[in-house]
């Protein structure tokens, strides 16, 4: 990015568990959203998300694990939700994961990147499928 | 997993390119069996995909990057696809990324998998959103 006028592609990461649970992007958004809000409620708006998806996160990370990642406050005025130490800690391992893949990848991705063609449109189509039987 | 009865957590790659395009499991998967299949709609079956599905990814692919990924035979007998030295270059990278990933991470999926709560069942879920409004 700081070399180049154009900007590079990027590494997303999804953890998958052994018992079924998973950690990606939304969840750590979720996070450190959380955080910054003190309330599910608070980042459910600040992300755009409805407040049942953003619960249904919280509830899946929070029975994930041993330890919760999310506590919540219901008596509380104006409710409130705090990060576990071990929520952090969670999010800390993940975004370090993130990190060093984005340092690993690099030169793959530039090599990638330089072979991008620049007129694509993700929502273009350049024919029918049914117009070609490979 | 060879020194330990229960699975490991693993991690999933996805590359997000500045032009808008994407590579994921997804499209490793079905690379590797066109590669096999030697068409699309043989990749399709094995991977129980709508030929539809499999197509529109083929086509991202192919319009994503200045060389073809998948270059296709509509007027061969049986129709037939193949990858092109480009697509298996794009899928080794994808796969040298995720290597590194994997064994960058190993230490920190270690720490979370001893944190897992093995009676988690990703289906279930522990109260109605609405009793809680953290």
């Amino acid at each position: 990015m700081l070399n180049s006028k154009r900007p590079t592609a990027s590494v997303s990461i999804e953890l998958r568990w052994p018992n079924g649970g998973s950690f990606g992007p939304e969840e750590l958004a979720l996070i450190e959203t959380i955080r910054v809000e003190r309330s599910i409620i608070g980042a459910s708006r600040a992300l755009g998300l409805s407040y049942r998806k953003c619960w249904l996160i919280v509830d899946m990370l929070n029975r994930c694990f041993e330890s919760p990642v999310v506590v919540t406050f219901p008596g509380r005025r104006n409710a409130g939700a705090e990060i576990t130490q071990f929520g952090e800690r969670l999010a800390a391992l993940y975004r370090s994961i993130g990190r060093h893949a984005s340092v690993s990848s690099k030169k793959a991705l530039e090599e990638l990147t330089a072979s991008l063609d620049w007129t694509f449109d993700p929502k273009a189509r350049a024919a029918a499928p049914e117009r070609d039987l490979g």
